[in-house]
């Protein structure tokens, strides 16, 4: 058995990658790190892409070789790569006795049809999709532990199924209702793909709906709560900050419950599990509460009649929402305590 | 009949009131325009308190005294005052034989008991409510233009109600089904009072909900609609951005519609408004599309099954949502073009 | 001759060019309008290109032909093009008798080679080069209006040099000293090119200086003034906003003055020229005073020695920094009141 | 003698004070650790006041009292409590054994007259202002060791005279000519006090220059540089983002230098000191580079002639600008690596 202590982390190009490597860069479980890229143009370690790293800890940057990595000892992967890319690197890796935390879209699915249908990418070999276990450790943590390929899952899609599950697995919720999920984004959300609804003259003081009834996250939202695709409405937004989601959710109760009910339901669901946050009711958490860290905070209102409820759900997309979350189920696979380099 | 021509703005130190004498500054039939405050603090005209007006057009600014303003020889008043102020000033100049457009929420709500229930505040005097018009003129032109007092609509309503008319009127929304108004707004929505969530180092980079099930455009939009309160839920965030709204709202249709039928009834509806910008089917509209400017912006996406559709709507909350509202409602009481001034 | 009230915009797609647009549509001067794009992607007419342009004046678009353009029967042009695009447009169109306003670097300078050295491109023709007249119409008033090439200065320079000039002019600045120009601008002036660095997650939260030395702004402020380039140093900032340029000048005085001494020459200097705003000895303008609108405000402090001066300078960049300005200098073409359209 | 690793942390209600809490609770060698306001308004721990800390570590909170606090046992005491405050403060717990870092403008000053001429304020008590050190560990960090009183710099201060003491120091610069320090902080380095122009929608797309030839910084400026106040202009701006001081600082060296020497200078001045970085010739640094860091970035640009020189330095004002500043200077006092705590 490879050292899982000893770390590879593919692709450090992009906002998740880099976020990746400086809370890497500090984790007390770390023993050995290593960096690699399609393209280091030349440059041997991070500091040379990245300056602004200068001055902490640091390790080696490799160009990608999918042998070299095999072979170099590395225990444990995180792929921070395409979709497409994971598709491919992680069975390479899970074969060469690795375990691998991806965080693409590529194995968050049961379904292998489903991946094909909303990303519009080949299937991922189905022998390793069913090995694959979806990186919530809120909810998964027992098969995240055991398991060899974890599928680190969407930023939206966290903020969405950690404030619906409570309700859909108690059976609270109303049969026969829609659920809406409008979530808003920050811009580091969207990637580091130059394109001109990012450039700062058009995001800043802007803001704007997009790909309405249309975002890959949504199969992960419903096949993780159970909802029906009919049931859900989830749309997403941008907002002009770097950092950040934040869900407002809005769920008909099969019954009237009171306030104290609602957040007594959420603590029960999240104790002794630190990363959630319930704000007690009547309070609700704002984006800065979150920035920079990986709690999951979530408030809520009712309204007098008892039914009608609104979730605030919110997390930083870069810490909870990606990075911070695969260090989360690193943890878990480990079997180290869970919040591990995240505080 | 005084000459409604003559202009008296009353309350110009809040962001609506500046933005308004900006635009009346530079009405063409603005003849004579004077503005009163409650404490000049001396000044005698607008450039001294809002130095950056200088080098435009400008006119007196007076201690606010209701009778010397009754006597004024103006026609029309704007009250840009908070709703108590409004409530007790908009009688006396209606009584001196003025039209009087109101920017407050006091005179807004058919039923007296609304304004007392949501605001918390005496009743303004039944009489001068059943003769209020709401300023909407996509809606009421024909009763704007033959109103004394026009109580110009809230800047979220505006947005909420505009997006929700054309479906209620035309009998396409689903009898039982909710209605949800997800609505963001810029900072100088929340007004010019030093409050500590309005500054900087707190809205920046920030993102949250407040006011849920509990936000005074409520009522506004429930009785513009005819939807039932139980019917509606509407939610309101704070941006970190300037100036403008954009509400994501959800509804159920009765039956299957396509996008080339809810585009059709749009633009029947608002068919000769060019103040109301539809959006062909599939596309979005965004905050920066109408800052500065006195548009409001519908877009729409409806699912495959063609009865889920998400309307976006989006303005600027000091202009169509406030000041700019304000201008159009005298242009339909002076009987002209209703976009004088507002281009 | 060609009427010049028929108007050709050529390049709409950048920042500037669009806001010439917005500005030439609502000018009363402009009795037809046409603008010219390289590639028009099909569309025949702004809003197909600019949906947000929907519902106000409207002009049709063009694919550029310098033939076409030439035989259009438009009297002026104004290009909002690449300096080199520039360099061999205006020559083409001064041919055909139209007068030209360029808004790029081409034809700024006085001697050819300063052009050569700073742009690294070829020359622009010397015969046009001599006839060329700097757009800055609070110096060059008269020599504008019976110019027929306008070259429309920098913005960066346009704040530098209206702040300088007053000093320089007066022999008031101390023979000796340095003068340091340390300016700051929001990202529309930096152009609408994708670049990393001009992406929102880059900008956001961030400041930089750049260019250090080495800014294409610079020859403009030191023939414009007379200053050496020795003499000056001037450093270009980014920061995170949209519209705007602030310039903080330091220059040390031959001798001392008192504050009111200094105010009395800055409003000598600019008396009758209502788009220089002068603040009263104390107050500082700001950014936002001056957004959206063709003024450049100018404030300073003087040290209690009277002989050490910071000037502020501030404008926007696409306003007098850009197309406000390029819009100034086509009323003095035509003859009529400078601030026409501007307001 | 009593235990430092035992501190009060004195004043956490603003933004310096909460940012030192945070850094604090994680610290590894605060062995217990109690914070103190005037006011609690009945808080028992931060996380009442401050909710986002929940799930962090924590540390009770108490009522400020001189007396219960020199007697608590408490071995060192932060002070990020206003200047007259930190002035009557501190000579209580020096004189109960404690030592003490002091973030106020107290006790910068080598001559007490310094500091009430520029804060307007009675000067502290002589005997301690002899006794207290410089805050800036790179330059004094064996005077801090052996210190009982530290005063920790201004923000601006630090960054000015980070990068001008190696020039400074090595007699570099020429001995005639001025320096102009043009420095730009984000909001949080004006405080939380609730001030007009610190809302969001006054900063917002905003930039302005305050405080020229008089900002409290100047004279800490000039004590620590050497520089005559007459040699020297300081200006202070502020920029539309939470966290940073970028200043420019311009020069004139005695004699031609080349990049790499004066590289070389800045290398060898800060040779062994990690919290300063080093930028090399030609590459500047950013706001976003420092920004939740407690580097301070130095880079610059030399002028063809090699004698004009542009300093560039940046920080994060609530990290190596204040509170992380602190820290550092606490490790010192432990005699503990300096960068304990930080990264």
């Amino acid at each position: 058995m490879k050292n899982p202590r000893n770390i590879a982390v593919v692709g450090v190009s992009g906002y998740t990658g880099l976020e990746l490597a400086k809370i890497l860069l500090r984790h007390p479980a770390a023993e050995k790190l290593t960096f690699y890229m399609r393209d280091t143009q030349g440059a041997r370690c991070l500091t040379e892409l990245f300056p602004q790293l200068r001055g902490q800890a640091t390790a080696p940057l490799r160009q990608l070789s999918l042998e070299a990595l095999a072979q170099s000892g590395a225990g444990t992967a995180f792929l921070a790569t395409p979709h497409e890319a994971s598709a491919e690197i992680a069975p390479a890796l899970l074969g060469a006795e690795m375990q691998v935390v991806d965080l693409s879209g590529a194995f968050r699915f049961r379904e292998a049809e489903t991946f094909a249908r909303w990303y519009q990418l080949p299937t991922p070999h189905a022998a390793w999709l069913a090995q694959a276990v979806y990186g919530l450790p809120e909810l998964y943590a027992g098969e995240i532990a055991r398991a060899r390929l974890v599928a680190n899952p969407g930023c939206y899609a966290t903020s969405a199924i950690l404030a619906l599950r409570p309700l859909c697995d108690s059976g609270w919720l109303a049969a026969e209702a829609g659920v809406v999920c409008d979530s808003k984004s920050g811009a580091t959300g969207a990637g580091k793909e130059l394109r001109r609804d990012l450039q700062f003259s058009e995001l800043d003081e802007n803001f704007k709906a997009y790909n309405l009834f249309a975002h890959r996250h949504t199969p992960e939202i419903t096949e993780q709560t159970g909802l029906a695709e009919s049931q859900l409405v989830f749309a997403t937004h941008l907002l002009p900050l770097a950092r950040g989601i934040l869900s407002t959710i809005y769920v008909t109760l099969a019954q009237e419950r009171s306030p104290e009910e609602v957040e007594a339901l959420y603590r029960r669901t999240y104790a002794g599990r630190p990363m959630v946050r319930i704000w007690q009711a009547g309070a609700l958490p704002e984006l800065q509460h979150v920035a920079h860290t990986n709690f999951c905070d979530i408030g809520f209102a009712l309204d007098r009649s008892g039914r009608r409820l609104v979730v605030v759900s919110c997390l930083d997309n870069l810490g909870k929402g990606a990075a911070g979350q695969a260090v989360q189920n690193f943890n878990h696979l480990l079997g180290i305590e869970e919040q591990t380099g995240l505080k």
